[in-house]
């Protein structure tokens, strides 16, 4: 189905969080903007990641030309191993992106399908009939991108996730001078970051933050332990400069700490002077207050380096009177018990913690509403599409963009699988596409669906009850009393007494001395009348299985 | 163990958030102040509410004296019918809160164990050695209180939840002339709610909702829909306001919503002129700009009217573009996902969404930092002890309270079954009394503890396997393949050669022609062998279940 119109196939990111992937196509050429993993929602009991549906794209597989990426973070490139076992392609992306993706496709022996190519901000990279240019953004992690696509139509923009950020630490800006001549030139399509759509006013800069990290470790009498993401490598420099104003130095701990600092100070993108970051021994023999520890583990994970030391079980820090912690984040929705568990035990344990509700002490990667407005100002697109959010950061994007000059109706609100499809003479949306969640779990990709996350809500609440019969193959008599295992319902040791009955009721309900031919109708009446029985008795409902012998 | 010194015992609501009660004692004397529940956290699963700990009171049943409430909530009153099924004691609680216990324990039957009492702000209760004073606060409930409590030592004040509010719509004040008064006599003793001790500042007026509300009315070209508190009578009253000021209709939705609506009005606490609440039948018949819709679900609740409004599936109310739907109230922690689920959903059906991100309507019940400071100035207390909050939040208050005037190592940070002790001379901590999570299941009570709940999680996150075999008796050999069922793990249609090839793994790990004497052997090589195997195999650990037939 090659068509004359412009394509613009969301697959994840719109109307959820996470997983973002678009495809752009036109006649026989796709491209692809981003490869992102999302992390489960609640009710996505034991899933490890949630991937995008790569259906409409095996489909088309002979039209893929290339993947652009716009930053390193897992929801923007997390997915590519699983992507890349399936499809072979060149990858485009900034210089710190293409060192952190390499790692990741070196480690699933990826690397030979996806040719990777480090792009240079205002290089041109032809895919197909499209022509792509990054352009630096301002973001929580360096080198990230946004680009601009021409294509037979006009040109687009897709910023990537951004903020403006007039004082940067890692002295990237977003280059609002580029999208100042992609709007005088003219822009088909503005596809902008929605995260933070709902917030008034301007994010904060990023050196807000060094000044408020500065004047904690000024005055702190012991050691300072810092708490950040992995990936916010200038927050990492921060701390480092903090450490250095007041004679500090740096222990890192965190598994994804410690390779990312190494990581970007090999490449440049950490400045510490020698003998700064310091390890264990050295650190050991430090009197706290020439101590500072930066550490994984912000967002409460259970395994990371602060849960660990929150708990009493890091293997090199123990938390004392005296210390000071840092959480310099914010909670993830849904993170927020795991996160504040945390700092209510590091204050058990004696510290102080200061974290985002009561200290200035993280700024968002994300632009807020009048930064939203400054881009909408500069590139004055024809057709303004929301991306990265929950459905209401789009919809209330699409009203901000309505209210500063797209008009009326040419914003478009879309979801994962809707088609934004672009002609000469107007927009409007197409058939859907596949774009459901595919799971990641253990090895298995897409194996767990809908029926098996019900069955495991359905044993989390209430447990389950294995019933085993031996029956008599002629008679369908009982032979013994039936066996009774339960896990996660009731102790059955306490409630011997419940077992009992419950035999009896299993014994009741196979009375009548006809033939059960039909074992499904063995337990089928095994499986009500045990249900019906423990109901009543507990007003709980474990999941009941039953297995019938014959003998 | 009676004794001189005064014991403040917490069982609950120190630490976390909810099933506030407190005990104090003196001598052959106890009181309780609270009986609340607390909804389960997320790690609680399949638990339906929690409650206090009865242990220590079950010890000394004799020294009950009596039970005071400070207001209606579920968080301080929600326990009492599991409270009045074990113990016999006078209740005493001002007017809104005992109609709203006589209901409950009514429903229970236990109310002959309850005689309850109506307070007058100002009336003294004597209760053994105690006598307890009731003053009026602003809180989110009509008739909440903060309790004054002489003891042989001297006077306590308990906040109770409170916040200050100069121009509440339910003209209910926080007494500062009564906690003067107290002040200037000598108060040994102040407990005060810190839920909001984080919060710098002071907590807006009700009476702001007011007028965001009323704008919100007139603006609206048709329907406006508010989801809130079923408790939260002011905000009820604020939106019939509205209506009456704007010509239209209340119609009321959701079951506690309308419950509470016709016993606020029969008690005289809501204000509605005749006829402008209606029926559905009226409700049918109004044109959308004549009609306001008061609704539950303003927490994301599953079954509630809002959810199924966001949803299509309300009996009533189908949601219209052009309608404005109004959620007065903020995410309580832990149902963000659920609430902005629901937004998102309202926005897919077009409706437009006002929520506490993008407007100004909801304020809390809560004090914020610079009002925690006005009671401490008033109250000038020998000893301080924060209540009413998760660890961190108590810290904070502690500290607050500290830099007000407490004197350093007065202000004391307990959790629940902590006891602090004060004696002529000082105050310390005494040994602990027992004060653990007890959770109510369906029927049980307590009988549900940290094994059963593992056993809930190792289930939810990857299911369960079943595997039944027949071996015979003598030699320990399998009479036949095993039998293998599964839940929650994988589709085992799909996936019948994993069942196979399971069953082959259970064949091999009794191989051996030896004889099995013990089950509990073979049950143990059986899981241990599946375990492995679907592990290797699937990256994914389900509980592995064995039933051992002898035949």
């Amino acid at each position: 189905m090659a068509t004359n119109s412009l394509r613009i196939i969301p697959l994840g990111g719109l109307g959820e969080i996470g997983r973002n992937m678009m495809l752009i196509e036109y006649g026989d050429d796709i491209i692809v903007v981003d490869v992102g993993l999302m992390f489960p929602e609640e009710e996505m009991l034991g899933v490890d990641l949630v991937i995008p549906d790569f259906t409409y794209l095996r489909e088309h597989r002979d039209r893929l030309r290339a993947v652009f990426l716009t930053h390193g973070h897992e929801d923007h490139v997390g997915a590519l191993p699983y992507f890349f076992r399936e499809f072979k392609a060149p990858v485009y992306s900034a210089r710190l992106t293409d060192g952190l993706i390499r790692v990741k496709l070196n480690e699933h022996r990826l690397l030979q399908n996806a040719e990777t190519h480090v792009v240079t901000p205002g290089e041109i990279i032809t895919a197909g009939v499209f022509e792509v240019e990054f352009f630096t953004v301002a973001h929580s992690i360096p080198d990230a991108c946004g680009l601009i696509i021409k294509t037979p139509l006009g040109q687009l923009v897709h910023t990537g996730d951004f903020k403006l950020d007039h004082t940067p630490v890692m002295d990237q800006h977003t280059d609002l001078i580029r999208l100042a001549q992609v709007g005088a030139e003219g822009c088909l399509l503005l596809m902008a970051d929605s995260t933070y759509a709902e917030q008034e006013g301007y994010t904060p800069s990023e050196q807000l933050v060094g000044e408020a990290l500065r004047t904690i470790f000024v005055n702190a009498q012991g050691r300072v332990i810092v708490a950040t993401f992995a990936s916010l490598i200038s927050r990492v420099q921060l701390v480092i400069d903090a450490a250095v104003f007041t004679g500090r130095k740096v222990f890192v701990t965190g598994r994804s700490m410690i390779d990312n600092v190494a990581m970007a100070r090999q490449l440049g993108y950490i400045n510490a002077p020698d003998g700064v970051i310091v390890g264990v021994e050295e650190m050991r023999n430090l009197p706290p207050a020439k101590l500072a520890i930066v550490t994984t583990g912000s967002q409460g994970e259970p395994t990371s380096a602060l849960t660990r030391m929150a708990n009493g079980d890091h293997r090199h820090v123990t938390i004392l009177k005296g210390d000071t912690i840092v959480l310099s984040s914010s909670p993830v929705p849904g993170n927020e018990q795991a996160v504040y568990r945390n700092v209510d035990n590091l204050f058990r344990l004696g510290a102080d913690v200061l974290y985002n509700r009561v200290s200035n002490i993280h700024v968002r990667g994300h632009a807020s509403r009048e930064e939203l407005k400054i881009i909408q100002g500069l590139v004055q697109p024809e057709y303004f599409m929301p991306i990265h959010g929950e459905y209401r950061h789009l919809v209330v994007h699409a009203k901000l963009a309505e209210s500063v000059g797209v008009p009326k109706g040419n914003a478009f609100v879309l979801t994962d699988g809707d088609v934004l499809e672009i002609d000469e003479d107007s927009a409007w949306l197409g058939d859907r596409v596949p774009a459901s969640y595919v799971y990641v779990d253990g090895l298995g990709i897409g194996d767990v669906d809908q029926h098996i996350l019900r069955d495991r809500a359905h044993l989390s609440t209430d447990g389950v009850v294995v019933v085993m019969v031996q029956v008599d193959k002629q008679t369908g008599a009982l032979e013994r009393p039936a066996e009774i295992l339960a896990r996660g319902f009731v102790d059955v040791e306490e409630r011997e007494d419940l077992v009992e009955r419950t035999k009896q009721v299993v014994a009741n309900s196979l009375k009548g001395g006809k033939h059960y031919a039909e074992f499904a109708d063995i337990n089928t009446r095994i499986r009500d009348a045990v249900s019906k029985f423990l109901y009543d008795e507990t007003r709980r409902r474990p999941m009941v299985l039953t297995v019938t012998v014959e003998v």
